[in-house]
């Protein structure tokens, strides 16, 4: 016999609203929390905090007669051969639905920030990298490839993209991070977004929301962060991830905002994401962050109190594993309200269809095949950012003798972000290889440059390559990444004298950052002949560094993050109105060494002085710039063309510049091309005193710059708004369309 | 003929009121601005942010006629010989009313954060030193007497106190403010009000409000706050200082608060200072304050548009100088508003009777008479805080040699904080004399110790003595104070390589901080024999640190700021929930050398287990904490008992401990002492999730400790509080009733 909730002509919603009818209440909860198979064998530290001190023990044979809605991590928790561990999932998920009278098989996520972090997958740059790149076309591309690779071995959900707006470097996850800017955030990582949902894979959005503010960049700290704050740089990435990105599931996050915890935030998961962004898919907890509600936060003094707190303000799922709900009893009108989520997703996903069956395993899976390869070296490419240049890089062909000096000059690790498989789950693996070929930045300049001697004395070298940064890890484990928070933006572990060194040998020095967060460069940036920084670039980050610096790859990467002249004096962003800018009042000068946005090129490029379509548009208008770049130089590259807002007038302090568009603009020697950026009235919109979003008539510069900087703007075209003060809703725009012709 | 305006027996509103009525709308916004006689011609930097630029010539003969309300520093902005200055301001004082048609005299205020701000004044300590005194009461006296000074030479208003909660001590008013903890704060402060208002001078409360919250400690940054940070530990010491201090003006803050300059906020300075407080004061604006409306926030676009928004949201006056005010039209309603108070405020003051005169000038007038340097005295004293001893202090009549080191030893400077007359003013005369003695701590140590020689190698000498810390000054003119904002907490200048010389040396090293913040001592504090933490002293306070370090003081100050370990990882305090502690999640660990409320005797002190009246009592009820509290040791002392409230389970996150309460016990050597503390349900109370302040029923803790550190907890006394949640409104009880028997 054949019920609605089996019947594929019926609307995902009508079969789960079925299903559920059909459920008991000990089924329904069953669908909300998940089991981590495995995670309590792990040897060594944690991958999540306190993973194992709040990993229980589980018997699946009692458990699963209920169903079971999620499974944590079957590729990402220990090194399994990826053939070998399709075809475990495959049968645990056989398991699974012979246990449960619906036959129902459980949703199965996994990490997937740079790339599945699986073993032997490919390993893409880190997002920081992601930002350099300006490119969400390219990020949208990698996200398909990522999601194509996961879904071929049974996954259905991506625990990415991060869209935690930058507000203090010393943070350890800023690596995971896309950049300072919440435009910026919210382009590329839409784009991430679009490719994996493309790829069938639910995208989950973390971590929502306010993770990036915490206090001192201490992890899991409180978030003192006022409604305006969240509303203008920590939200808009979320809201463009869900309306146009088409997202399917969101992670709250571990921090508490203004006191109150994300997992127990009404106004956040329900009031604004549900029922202002009319976002329909699931809301999961961060791992053990329900939990955490009881142990952490202390809003409760039981697990069942958690599930409670947790699935009333939105929580429907508890992840890693079981441990809050079904504790206890529950409001049954919250717990049919999650359930329906997750069998809405899982109806959408074909879980629900009566045809359904755990793929059958191939002999071999290949999860790093050329197609991804070439993909992360193209983004990698993009990604390198050449912050000063005297004229030594491109290395001359001249150029016999290169020192190569640094800890991270000859070690994978420096391509590695702490959510890929090597740095997450190997450390813990001694014994096993990396899975994937991961060229140091020394190999690569070998094969690069097959006729240069490397040595790793400076003296009698012609130039010296200082590669120094971040090993990336989780809770210690590194100097970046995951619970690696820093005091300060000083190179780790000493670092800065071994670039004193070298600059001792009178050599010129070619420094070269690797790392997971901007550190303080004021102490060497005039002395070296070149700087270049490169976050964490995957698998193929080595070569791509390496073609920078021979001059194969002409560096098209502009900052996502601003570069501090001195270590300390945290926190600070480009993002600031002018009383948190350079002034008189304070002692203390935040300026940036290398700007937000900044980034050097092996070409030059000419701009003639912008059209605008219509100098004053109205309040609910638009208007287009229009702008002509010319290569002038002798070789292909590709300019980064910035639009800032600047507003000199508003109801409240409101940033000197932020990022409203930026256009790649590739061009051959010689070349021109016309980049169009249509500007609507809506991206001048910020929240008024009384908490609503609103445009207001008056004058505004639109900056055209090559980076955030005010000397580096090109043109400042003055513009007025007219017509009445508006209030704009959800349905606002959140672009500036871009054309190059 | 009389009006009412001038009979003495209406009330000065109704006074006020009929004055009002008879005034032209120039007349009625020439009460609320001041003039600045004599703010062009000083020399050298500012006083005041952007002072020079700010300031323009006003001419007094076309201005008086109309009236003036105000009248700037008379006193502190050049050196004057109090008598002469008294006489000066009587005859501008005559001219002022001379020129208006209702003979009004201008309100004239001074600064007086430690001490009245003149020349030749007695120089208290600084803020950090009260509250490092936990000694209201004689703060409370000191302010008397400052008042009582003021008014001798025809002042009525002093900008004083701070009551700025400490958030980040890096910011460079650190000195200024009373401490990291709002309990302290506000007795404190309240103390401080109590006692300019019983001379009859009106108090000013600065900064209203959030600006000790500004993002990186840069002096004028935004302050990213929510509403319930704000609430719990920025506004409590405001709102005491109002409704038990008896506050009659507040200055407004320069900072935004998450975007909404405080000098633009009427949810701030009119709906919750005056209709939820009941406020009926005067509100000022901080120097300049309105004009950075324009200038610096970008609220407007024009004098008179600055001056539009503040008076709308309750800024009564402009200071330091007129500017904005009557630059544009005003709405009239707001103008009456607020000449109403300015001048119910002038007719309490007496300054609309028909008998006031200017003050008859005196041939001389002490501004330092023996009572005050005795008052300064007592209150430097109690605020010594020994931070460590390894037996060394008191110095033992066998030490014939002192070696006394550092750059702060033997300079004046390192006993004054920036608003005292010789930092604030005479860096700009170094041709004028200190005008008080002011000893140095050598000169002190000389006087204490008369047979003893002191040497400045420390090879030979039995003792050394290493003093280091800050010079205060405004705006980059020191290492402290206004505008000399800190990157972080590493001794400037270098001084700590001089620590570590000393300490390479083999004698006994007793360090001295002189400073006005907390500075990171992880890298010495072991290796000393001694650690003496002093704030700005003021002219007394080299005597008091030589009278500690000699034996003649038992130290009995107690820490009001953590002293870090480390220099970096700021901002930290010690009011932060358990995820803003030292924990799994990060690997920087903010827990301090020496933590908030610590402080070492030169005696001991025995605690008998406290006992309680009702260990359980109603959520509008209280309970009697009895401890009785002996003096095991040898000499006099004074112990400082504190009580925290630890509250286990809440609706958002709270601080693990919180102040609530504390008690200074004098005791003679063999003497014990009980103290009671009253503890009113309504100091559980914070800030639930929708913004009501709440007192809950369940289990509390009420720890009584030597300080806020879990360790320093002497007996944790659980207390259950019973029936339904209360909501406290403003009329809340805010202190614990504390007697010692």
């Amino acid at each position: 016999m054949t019920h609605p909730w089996q019947d594929p002509a019926l609307s995902p919603g009508v079969r789960a609203a079925d299903l559920l009818a059909r459920m008991t209440p000990q089924e329904k909860i069953a669908q909300l929390y998940s089991v981590w198979p495995g995670s309590n064998e792990t040897p060594g530290g944690d991958m999540a905090p306190l993973q194992h001190a709040l990993s229980e023990d589980i018997d699946l044979t009692e458990l699963l007669p209920h169903g079971l809605g999620q499974l944590t991590r079957p590729f990402g928790t220990a090194p399994v051969d990826p053939a070998e561990g399709a075809a475990r999932l495959a049968s645990l998920q056989e398991r699974i639905r012979s246990a449960n009278r619906f036959r129902l098989p459980a949703l199965a996520h996994e990490e997937c920030l740079t790339g599945f972090t699986a073993w032997q997958a490919t390993i893409f740059p880190t997002p920081l990298a992601w930002g350099a790149s300006f490119d969400p076309a390219l990020v949208k591309e990698m996200a398909s490839a990522i999601g194509a690779s996961m879904r071929s071995v049974g996954i259905h959900q991506g625990l990415a993209p991060v869209l935690d707006v930058v507000r203090d470097p010393r943070w350890g996850r800023t690596e995971e991070s896309i950049g300072e800017d919440p435009y910026l955030v919210a382009t590329v990582g839409t784009a991430y977004v679009q490719g994996l949902e493309s790829a069938g894979i639910v995208a989950t959005l973390k971590h929502f929301a306010g993770y990036s503010a915490s206090r001192g960049a201490r992890n899991h700290a409180p978030a003192s962060l006022g409604p305006r704050e969240l509303a203008d740089v920590i939200l808009p990435p979320f809201e463009m991830a869900v309306r146009e990105g088409g997202a399917r599931s969101v992670m709250a996050a571990y921090n508490d905002l203004d006191g109150l915890p994300a997992h127990a935030h009404p106004r956040l998961l329900t009031q604004l994401l549900r029922e202002q962004w009319e976002f329909t898919g699931t809301v999961v907890a961060d791992y053990f962050g329900v939990s955490f509600l009881e142990s952490a936060h202390g809003l409760t003094d039981s697990p069942a109190g958690a599930a409670a707190l947790a699935l009333a303000a939105g929580v429907d799922v508890e992840l890693p594993a079981v441990r809050c709900y079904g504790a206890g009893p529950l409001d049954e009108e919250f717990v049919d309200r999650a359930a329906l989520r997750v069998l809405t997703q899982k109806c959408e996903l074909g879980l629900l269809d009566p045809g359904w069956a755990p793929l059958v395993a191939e002999a071999t899976v290949d999860l790093d095949p050329p197609h991804m390869r070439a993909l992360a070296g193209q983004l990698a490419e993009e990604s390198v950012v050449l912050l000063a240049n005297s004229g030594t890089l491109p290395l001359a062909p001249g150029v016999r003798r290169i020192a190569v000096l640094g800890p991270l000059a000859d070690d994978p690790a420096a391509m590695l972000g702490c959510y890929t498989f090597p740095r997450h789950v190997l450390l813990d693996h001694p014994e096993v290889e990396t899975g994937v070929a991961v060229p140091t930045l020394l190999e690569a300049l070998r094969t690069e440059l097959p006729d240069t001697e490397f040595t790793d004395d400076p003296v009698a070298a012609d130039v010296c390559v200082v590669a120094v940064g971040d090993r990336s890890g989780l809770f210690g484990r590194g100097t970046s990444g995951e619970g690696c928070d820093a005091a300060d933006l000083e190179l780790p572990d000493g670092q800065g004298e071994l670039v004193d060194k070298a600059l001792a040998s009178g050599t010129p020095v070619v420094l070269v950052l690797l790392s997971g967060r901007p550190y303080a460069l004021g102490r060497w940036a005039d002395r070296c002949a070149a700087v270049v920084q490169a976050f964490f670039g995957g698998q193929e980050g080595g070569p791509a560094l390496a073609g920078v610096l021979s001059g194969r790859v002409n560096p098209s990467g502009r900052l996502p993050v601003s570069v501090p002249r001195d270590p300390a004096g945290q926190p600070w962003t480009y993002l600031a109105p002018p009383l948190g800018q350079r002034g008189e009042a304070s002692t203390l000068d935040p300026t940036p060494l290398f700007p937000f946005g900044h980034g050097l090129s092996y070409t030059s490029y000419a701009w003639q002085e912008p059209t605008v379509d219509d100098a004053a548009f109205a309040t609910d208008g638009e208007t287009t710039l229009r702008l002509t770049v010319r290569n002038t130089g002798e070789r292909a590259g590709t300019e980064v063309v910035q639009l800032y807002l600047h507003d000199p007038v508003g109801k409240v302090a409101r940033p000197v510049a932020r990022l409203i568009g930026y256009a790649r603009v590739p061009l051959e020697a010689g070349a021109s091309a016309e980049a169009h950026f249509t500007v609507p009235a809506d991206l001048a919109a910020y929240t008024g005193p009384d908490g609503d979003r609103i445009v207001e008539p008056g004058a505004l510069e639109l900056r055209l710059g090559v980076s955030s900087a005010d000397g580096d703007v090109r043109y400042a075209v003055p513009v007025t708004l007219t017509g009445a003060e508006r209030v704009v809703g959800p349905g606002r725009r959140m672009r500036c369309e871009v054309r190059v012709k």
